[in-house]
């Protein structure tokens, strides 16, 4: 089994121990990543990249992994498909001509 | 090779093709979920979950995944570990017992 | 008329031009909060803060408190009363005692 | 003195009281507004619009505000100009004949 379906099961297993399918409609999951997003990036608020506590970044990063996992699953999303497909369309977006050392969204290349 | 290194190590041929590394920093990796999962939420504003087009939310969802599987390698976190590990905490906060069925928050159970 | 009033009513009048009182309840007013407040990060984006655009801030951060006075609205809150009432709660997480110099989150001091 | 004016001598009063101005960079104030506007919309999720509890909706609601006014002030910015020439530019963009009673983004219309 590959690592990806190996996560999207044990989330599966968590949710459904506890029978919170019900509540995991997709507006509400988008709405549950927004949240842990946010969380994660308390631990940067007001600080410096290096003063973050790797252990607290660890478990909010894994929280918006969760989500994100149990999200894609309400569609049948292939993980690495959808990442895999979303790099070659940026690759249109930022061709390596206009965007290399530059940070420029492609709106304004 | 794994899935989940396949996906970093396409992301990170993509990042350094362009010489993006020098903007990649933890605290604006963390910056850059919050914003994806935001375009990501906005697929569902004032929308029913059944009326957000589905191409358009798969686009949004690798995107935060991106930017998420980014975030883990600057700090060499294992995905699957770190995500494991998160169930295993949170089945602590949410014992069976009391959260079947209810969507409370664990600090109010 | 108080300023608040009239900036409240100048939003009132737009939404009702456009029979748009339909989308507004207070999940997606919340939800809207949330995704200008993200398009307002965005400008921070692989940035220093003297690198923003004023005036793109200038606009986003207009979108934020437009649909925060629009949720305000709809609960009937009176926002000076609101915020006032919230400083005063937050003296006493963050006596100035403990909290001179000291950007720690009030639940770590 | 307007309202506007007060809150924001009242806000600034409790910043200064803590020496916290040193903190506050406007990229700073942006990610505050970003995780208190989550945590407003944490007090919906998993929940229909009426089953959220306006006494915490109040008070998050509270500290974006107080945020998204600390940022104003950073920029000088005069929050009822800011929000007014907005409406005026949002007007341009949704045209009340197209726009009646429908939710599309100006980009979609």
């Amino acid at each position: 089994m590959s690592d990806l379906k190996e996560i999207t099961n044990a989330l599966l297993k968590f949710r459904n121990e506890r029978d919170w399918e019900q509540f995991h409609n997709p507006k509400d999951l988008a709405i549950a990543i927004n949240i842990e997003s946010s969380e994660l990036l308390e631990e940067f608020l007001w600080k410096k990249n290096d003063e973050a506590d790797i252990n607290k970044v660890k478990k909010e990063l894994a929280d918006v992994f969760s989500y994100s996992f149990l999200l894609a699953e309400k569609y049948n999303f292939d993980i690495k498909e959808i990442v895999l497909e979303k790099i070659e369309e940026n690759g249109k977006k930022y061709p390596i001509s206009k965007s290399k050392g530059n940070s420029t969204k492609y709106t304004d290349l």
